[in-house]
């Protein structure tokens, strides 16, 4: 940490910042720079740059470290790279998952999941547990779903993904799922976080609505202090100020987060726009910015879902879409799936 | 719901909006305004005006339906009053909870219950598990906290409010806590409050760092409609562009609040501006704005705090404050306490 | 417009909006919702809702027509397309504008007009007024300025498009300029806008860095509404709260204008990230997006640039870019230039 | 500045860097952390810190000097208190401006100066061009109305402030107008602020919508750099995420300008809120929170206001207003006018 002095300060206010910093554990190093005299406080122990900043004659403090180590390209500098039943996320992959929003029934899942195998996927999405703005709206089946999209996916010879919203859940979802998502309102959920670091099943680490960048690599940071790696980070859209779209999809967040971490950095263009329409210019958009992968809504009767039909596709328009992008990932240099 | 098709729109498109209309469970009502034609979706099955706007034809969806019930002073008129300890919030009442952001130890914990019942506070608050954006931060002493914290208030005649994180926590907090708080990170963890809807003491609902004051409502809507009808919200500060505070303060949301539900809404200016010598303004400005209440970070030794100490106040400047805001409250028709 | 009255609003309520709504101009309609009162306000005098959000027994209100009209797609169909020295924005062609931030010196942007012109670029950007947040920054060259890339552009066939940034400078760009620049910041300087609107060269507008997409379009319905049709959007960023980046590209506004507008759109990505490492994948992503064009800077040598370096690339740099853009742009079925 | 090399950077990488500090014509001065190896970059030439970040080994990069100096409580430690008609704003006076959005008519704008002098205002606003979002709605009465509120405030021995929109229009401010104030939009329209430096009248400097404190303290910079130093500062809301209010007032503003600079900094909670009825609560806030005054709408008809009626007082919720607010004055050592 550094603490610049405010041109002027007094002798007295810089020897009561130096005790202050003893007192925190860390040793001062004095520096008079041309205008600002200058206090580095080198060591380990844990500071608050504020408590600094309330000193008289401070001028400004600035810390160095960032706390994430273990999700950063200087730990571990090549790509990680995420496998789940034949399909790559990351090291020049670009992964595929699609699905419903919600498992609604039998029939809708299967119909969901045949289609989703005929367009070549091999992981479908589906959420059991739905975690809803209104007390009044539909909750999702719960394990009847999770017990429903297993089958579904095991007759189709695909693997599975949903949202797990609650420790209690876990076990279910090692049961029934290969790939746990955590959703955006429980991007820092640190005891959810500290409980899936524990498993040995790749985790979908979405994006909060209002999380910056380092926010969210230190919540992938719990889950690999833990002992999991296989984390997939998930933009899918921050809150701002437009209303025109239901979030603002943050595509350039990607080759922000490839600099900083090895781990793979997918899109979610159906929750980022809320759009059916706008779902294929994103996607494609999104890999041309060279994200890792893409989970995308495909519903069999959107006009019917129980919800977010509106940002699903249509089968036939992912089959489309499908085959853009296969067209598209090799001018970025990457392979779809 | 209300549909409204773009001038020029063919008879197709109405008709087929119509069609949708019906489908959707709802009774189509038509009229053709001066400009433009618009159809009424009237009934009460759920819908999603996204799925019309993608409609051929259609302009804008407008939904009128707020799904927040039992919240609303539509539905209760009168302000709520919650008491604990014989301090109150809301009906023209302001309480008071103070004390420091996290229990450390015996030996801090019952120094600043024993500070804040001689300043007149009747309520601590303490925070046992810590939500920390770091794996590698304290975490809080967890139940041995707890333990700590209802001894000291017990000593000095105080209740106690502390930050619940987890359902599996919830039957320790009723052991050892008269108020539990729901921390701004899970304003929508959405099953937390649903266990939380079914207890008897009061609950502190943070507003989230990005929620909008609807969803904040449908969060509260959540704990009432399990028949727990004790909700205090309090306002912590917004995530906005602007870098100079830790979070930008909404007082606004006060009037706005206090307008649509007759729930009590109090503000923590600690974590709304994240720095001391900012606590002192925006309290007294809290109460000028209508605050039913303030929740504020003092610690014994705020030097040493191992969290958020920049933003705590020392004792005495806590009781400073605590005299100007009993001499600011008349003017606004409040009484402290 | 349209008034949705309150559950349980009273007779006299309802009459006295009816009465409101005549004294405002309009004719009210009366309907009776399954569970709420609506009336609407026909006809065409400027409303504003808020005036009747205040009145006794309303719950919410609805403003049904937006205000802009010559830039919409319902006044005008197909795609507008602005073609500059051969190049075009708008109906499948992807335009490209590059060069300097800031005219530095005849050397400069000589050399940076030549590589522009071997690259196989048309029109050349550079700033002669610069408006800097510090009033001690680099203010730009001038008049002398738009004379030195007026004679490089010449000198290499090349087109001309720099920042106007007050009236007074309009006749001056008009000799020198082929087309002139609106910056983020004068967005909605409406004055300037209305100038703007009688000259016979195209305008690129930039989005302003708060400006909802539904503003943007209003500002360039100022420069319509006066007779020049010529205008091409180009979105540049928004703020938020994320700091990883000087501001987030809102790549998903593409699809947005281009469903509400005929205007082409194009996009400026290095000031939309501020690093230059991340120009490449964004400009990949804003093609893919269905963007119109696209408008680079571009130094000869950029680590000596006067303003703005970091976010300039290196010829070399551009040139590899641009040929994987004419790879891309088949795949979405655009033209680049 | 200084540059924080990454852990295990090489020599060359330092060597790189310290060149580069040289070539920007600053000083290098080298020490080694305990983990990082950090160069200070002494001097005072301008640099961009992104073009040390794109450095290799670099990690991060932090400027220390902000750039204003004339506006700073370093360069002048006591308060500025602008006095207008025996108004007084800064240094323990909270001044009052009111009066209407729009001057509309002779007969509108006597009514309101005549109210406004009855409740002791001596500071009369009023806008006679205003900036508009839509080309097609009331622009204002120009330099007729401006004669106007002249006219009237004469009348009733009142001050008068309005805003200018452009430089043409600075001289016909001069004539008619005691202080000049500056929209929102136009903040950083720095030619403006150039020539409003050299004036001799006091400037009201509105914050804009999505301007960061630093930013709006720059542009005051703009005005005092050029030898006008009666600046008051004016928070007005800034552009969020919320939409339940027009903006979101931020009144940490408040005490964060006063620590940072000497200027006074009031407050208009008529624009910040957009609702009449969240004016009363927000300007008792704003002086509880340590404003140096209040801008105010009233109108004597404000339901037939052609401009931003619905956050316009009635004459007689002011003078309920301006009654309150003197008795709470006292409580944070304020006086009001």
């Amino acid at each position: 940490m550094i603490i610049v002095m405010r041109h002027g300060a007094s002798q007295k206010d810089i020897d009561k910042v130096v005790e202050f910093v003893k007192l925190k554990g860390r040793t001062p190093h004095l520096s008079q720079g041309e205008s600002h005299f200058v206090i580095g406080a080198v060591g380990a122990s844990q500071v608050d740059p504020r408590d600094f900043e309330l000193l008289d004659g401070v001028r400004e403090v600035i810390k160095i470290s960032s706390s994430y180590k273990l999700v950063s390209r200087l730990f571990k500098n090549e790509d990680t790279v995420v496998e789940v039943n034949g399909e790559k996320f990351g090291g020049g992959y670009a992964g595929m998952i699609a699905g419903p929003c919600t498992i609604e029934s039998r029939e809708q899942i299967f119909e969901c999941a045949k289609a989703m195998a005929e367009a070549g996927v091999k992981i479908i999405r589906g959420g059991a547990f739905k975690p809803r703005t209104s007390p009044y709206a539909f909750q999702g089946l719960g394990e009847e779903g999770l017990k429903l999209i297993r089958e579904a996916a095991d007759t189709y010879n695909l693997a599975v993904t949903s949202e797990v919203m609650e420790i209690n859940q876990i076990p279910l979802f090692i049961k029934y799922v290969d790939i746990l998502q955590v959703g955006a309102r429980n991007m820092q959920n640190f005891n959810l976080l500290k409980e899936l670091s524990k498993i040995n099943k790749p985790v979908v680490l979405k994006r909060g609505l209002s999380a910056t960048i380092n926010e969210w690599l230190m919540a992938a940071e719990y889950i690999l202090s833990g002992g999991n790696r296989d984390v997939i980070l998930c933009e899918r859209g921050i809150r701002t100020f437009e209303v025109a779209t239901r979030n603002t999809l943050d595509l350039c967040a990607i080759p922000v987060v490839k600099k900083l971490s090895h781990l793979p950095v997918i899109v979610d263009p159906s929750h980022g726009t809320g759009l059916r329409d706008k779902v294929l210019p994103m996607s494609l958009a999104s890999i041309a910015a060279g994200a890792d992968g893409l989970m995308i809504e495909v519903h069999n009767k959107p006009e019917c879902a129980l919800c977010d039909g509106a940002q699903s596709l249509y089968p036939n328009q992912f089959v489309e879409l499908y085959e853009k992008l296969k067209k598209l990932a090799p001018v970025v240099d990457k392979t779809i799936g």
